[in-house]
């Protein structure tokens, strides 16, 4: 469906549209003829749900493709992410509300410590805290490249991020992160030619910072990861006619959210939180994005244990949603992360669509495998917005 | 997904992925409520596989559309065939690893037999022997048309290959197969203006032949089809990152993997000889095209219960695959051929992936109606490469 032909049909309403995500959803059996998290998990309100709800399973991406956080987001937020590539850089800046510019380089950061041969011995710095991490960036402020200005602004734990602003800058550049520890990162290399002048200027920044941070006992040395542009990505707003609102407590969703032009909503801690503002907020917004990051991160521990008691938390935060009677709930992942892969995965992710005018299929429990009897087989998932507009009352017949 | 953005996502190991196909694998019930060839056939390594993998029906082409053999098996190789449009006699030269060269124009040739009248009245010449079609196309050698260079090589009993090399030569010239007994074969007839120098060498041609072949019982006539030149196609190295040999007794498929830049494993002329070249070059090689050509020949026979038979013979072979421990299998067809319809099909055909990640859905048996209820649906034949790759851990995450 053509951008053009669906704003031809957006009928603007106050019908509310609640996006659940549960980040990391899918998952894996551990052992042959087992069950996955999802299936393990205890979730009676979600099963609820289910057999009310129109099932199925969807790819973000595409075929066999592993989803990225941000991608998988976009697909979820109505954009195909092959069409609005985002990179690492622009995410975490967004992510802490960094008003970037047009012609800005970010890129992500991470504090991490080398020995005295300049090998990477840890890339996360001893997991240095919060704090400690914006100490370091007000230290790395002093950085002084001729022709281009350098913020560095911490985001979370070890991770912070830096903006390159100035004349002919470009995102060409590779990561210096080895992606490995017992040798030296690299050092920045343009990807193409344009890309020059700010592998220079990144090369430059990496030589002062190293200085400015001799004396640090863990976080003395930084890997750079993708180095990015601040994409165009007309909002949802401008696509869909919503005024979205974006609920998420980790900083990198918010920004992928603001990317499409989400109201974030500020201080949100837990899903009491989340719940908290879902009702606060309620009125004022007509597209909710409620966002649970730890399933993916137990997941990517490998706790498959942990992860299950995830899902079972989002499971008990559901009477707080439809508590707010939604015209439309979707529940579902950005990307599966199957406890046993510690990773994210390619595998499809389940989804139920619940309306009042949804359709309930055969489907009576959440999970891999009921979904993949659900009525909508496997479905792009950037299409996912069209049925919750659909289901709202927020889309105009076609033709005549 | 673009070849650009797959290619930049591609991470070359040493996972092996077979392909195991079954040709013509698709059936119907021979009536009412009955089973398809593959469901009637007794299959417990493949049921067994299923139960452990995921399942669907792939469609090689598009909706409603019956693939040829060479598009059915490009759309396995992870290319969409309305994309690489591929001749039949390219498909035949390639067979016979004729090295055709640009601008070449190549015609499958079939020897027939022609009364006085000279209407057709065997279209394969009482299917003369390879040997007395070798000879032949030596008689044939002796064609001369001025400007225009003619190669004609044997392929298999009453089939041959003719290669016209020359300048202003098209393969926009029609058949001249009149695919009926009791009538003359049609003239060489341009479709485009630009073939009109081809269709003019290949009537001089047949001109001469059926001078030469004058004194020929059964092969003393010759029909031309698909006329077609060199496409141009990335190869699966280029594409995919693999290195993929085919294991294909019958020219025409092992004519199709060397378009795709496979290597060809030579002298095979049956599963057991298959099986033993899987072993033999199992490390040289992580994408193995193994075909099993005789369940088509025997629905295009319309002997339901000799495809059965052969269906049940690529069972048998399973486990000479499963020994070498694939990373990845997939077991499919290039098309469906129903016995009751004696050809190919537009019929969906049922797959399984098997493999380490896969994420088992509730399929227990392989066949037609099984393989509808799972997991990926119906799904087009092109990007089960996709997959393949994804479970072999041969892609790498999209975006951050």
């Amino acid at each position: 469906m053509s951008d053009r032909i669906l704003k031809g049909l957006l009928h603007r309403n106050d019908r509310k549209i609640v996006l659940l995500v549960i980040d990391g959803l899918g998952g894996l059996p551990p052992e042959k003829g087992g069950k996955t998290e999802l299936e393990s998990a205890r979730t009676p309100h979600l099963d609820r749900l289910a057999a009310e709800a129109e099932c199925g399973l969807h790819l973000p991406v595409g075929y066999g493709i592993t989803p990225g956080s941000a991608p998988g987001h976009l697909a979820l937020f109505g954009y195909q992410p092959t069409e609005y590539p985002v990179g690492r850089g622009v995410v975490a800046a967004m992510g802490i509300a960094f008003p970037m510019q047009a012609g800005d380089v970010a890129v992500r950061i991470n504090f991490a410590t080398r020995d005295e041969q300049g090998r990477i011995i840890d890339r996360r710095a001893g997991r240095i805290p919060t704090e400690t991490c914006a100490r370091l960036c007000e230290v790395l402020g002093a950085v002084s490249i001729p022709g281009v200005e350098v913020f560095v602004r911490p985001v979370k734990d070890y991770r912070a991020v830096a903006i390159f602003r100035g004349a002919g800058l470009s995102a060409q550049v590779e990561d210096t992160d080895p992606q490995a520890t017992g040798v030296p990162a690299y050092d920045p290399q343009p990807i193409a030619a344009e890309g020059a002048r700010t592998a220079e200027a990144a090369k430059e920044f990496i030589r002062q910072a190293m200085t400015l941070l001799e004396d640090q006992k863990s976080a003395n040395a930084i890997l750079m990861r993708g180095f990015a542009e601040l994409p165009v990505i007309p909002s949802m707003g401008e696509r869909f006619g919503l005024r979205p609102a974006a609920l998420a407590v980790y900083p990198d969703y918010r920004g992928v959210s603001r990317l499409v032009g989400m109201e974030v909503i500020e201080g949100l801690a837990n899903l009491s939180d989340q719940a908290e503002a879902l009702k606060q907020y309620w009125d004022r917004y007509d597209f909710f994005f409620v966002h649970h990051k730890y399933a993916d991160s137990r997941g990517e521990d490998g706790d498959f244990a942990a992860k299950v008691a995830e899902i079972e938390k989002v499971d008990a935060f559901v009477p707080a949603v439809m508590d707010r009677c939604p015209d439309v709930l979707i529940v579902t992942g950005d990307h599966s992360t199957p406890a046993v892969m510690r990773a994210h995965s390619y595998h499809p992710i389940p989804f139920l669509i619940h309306g009042h005018r949804t359709r309930p299929d055969e489907v009576t429990e959440f999970g891999e495998r009921p979904c993949a009897r659900g009525m909508w087989g496997i479905i792009p998932g950037a299409v996912l917005i069209q049925l919750a507009l659909a289901y709202a009352d927020k889309l105009q017949k076609f033709g005549a």
